[in-house]
């Protein structure tokens, strides 16, 4: 899988992609990650990307041309599945969209940022518009490192674990049941005796009935 | 305000704060952001940090000992409002949420790892879980940084602007309405007519109907 980001703080993403599931994911050449400054792509004189709006109001405007001129020579040399945009008034991001998204073979991410982007950027040329989240963040950088790790992950020989991924939270309409480990007893907190029992088919049990009861407590709504 | 980050991938974290506005927060003394290695208060020999989970099964369990022995190091420093666990059974997070956490003082946020943290943390040291939305990701630091920019950008002084934060969609229930900048044509594609009359009124009475518009197609729900 190819993931293009677009965006106007390159470096901002600079750690992210360096560490962890994601660093090993492109060395072992199961995920690719480019990101492209938005500046580059600018033909003013002073590289600027962003004016202000038309019709008057506070903050600045991503302006349409560097985002074309950007997504267009990225097409001449791939053909893309999707064109996202990290925005809060889009489709609230999930693991069923993490789930098909990680079926796609290439990607391009555009990164807001200010006031957002001229609309005409989301009407001729994004196929689709992703928010992580009810809230409002400086722009669409974390959001797109936030959506590449959520995808990346559930390539086919990323986690080391193959079960791993499958057994995590919202895969099974679940939240997890609480894990321990050693020791057992720490300043006199003690692991639930069930959990050194040794006994298997009890232990599956308890951890079932943790799942569904802490599921009813927090996220009911994922058991309707 | 201050926020203490704990986490075994501390380098994950060092471009995120680096740049915009988080670190100009910083440069101007708004916000102090300290990220932990959680290794350095590891006891173990190998300065290991997690073990397999009691009662079997995959993954690996974040222990104890050390959340609790830099905990336990930081509350000797200063008083803390909250110890926040980052995870995807946490409450979600929301605007109104990031809202109340930007009138607090001092902050703690754990970031896990693997299959989770040791339950007694979460039992005894941990004030509230918050996720960030429903999807898995590789570990708590991208949701740390997330909360950390949606929480920082709200303290007076760190935005510029500041009628920005107050008109972010989120802030009034309403999405934002479209926004162009210059040029008014680029490759056939038109600015509304209406953004270049300069007929203020009635460009704010078309913003209004827009956001209420796209509220209502996009997120009927923040209407009800």
């Amino acid at each position: 899988m190819r993931i293009d980001i677009i965006t106007v703080l390159p470096q901002l993403l600079d750690s992210p992609f360096a560490h962890s599931i994601l660093l090993r994911a492109q060395k072992k050449g199961l995920a690719e990650i480019v990101v492209h400054n938005l500046r580059d792509y600018s033909t003013h004189k002073h590289k600027s990307v962003d004016d202000y709006p038309y019709g008057g109001g506070s903050g600045m405007v991503m302006m349409i041309e560097p985002f074309v001129n950007c997504i267009e020579k990225l097409k001449t040399e791939r053909d893309y599945d999707e064109v996202i945009f990290m925005t809060p008034d889009g489709a609230v991001f999930n693991q069923q969209i993490a789930n098909q998204l990680s079926n796609q073979q290439n990607l391009i991410i555009l990164c807001g940022h200010y006031k957002g982007i001229d609309q005409r950027i989301r009407d001729n040329y994004v196929t689709r518009e992703i928010s992580i989240g009810d809230y409002v963040l400086s722009g669409g950088e974390l959001p797109a490192a936030v959506l590449v790790d959520a995808i990346v992950r559930l390539l086919p020989g990323v986690l080391s674990d193959e079960t791993s991924a499958l057994s995590d939270s919202f895969q099974g309409d679940l939240l997890d049941a609480p894990v321990y480990t050693r020791p057992a007893e720490f300043q006199g907190m003690k692991v639930p005796d069930i959990l050194l029992s040794g006994n298997t088919p009890e232990i599956e049990k308890w951890r079932y009935e943790q799942s569904l009861e802490r599921t009813r407590t927090r996220r009911p709504d994922l058991l309707e």
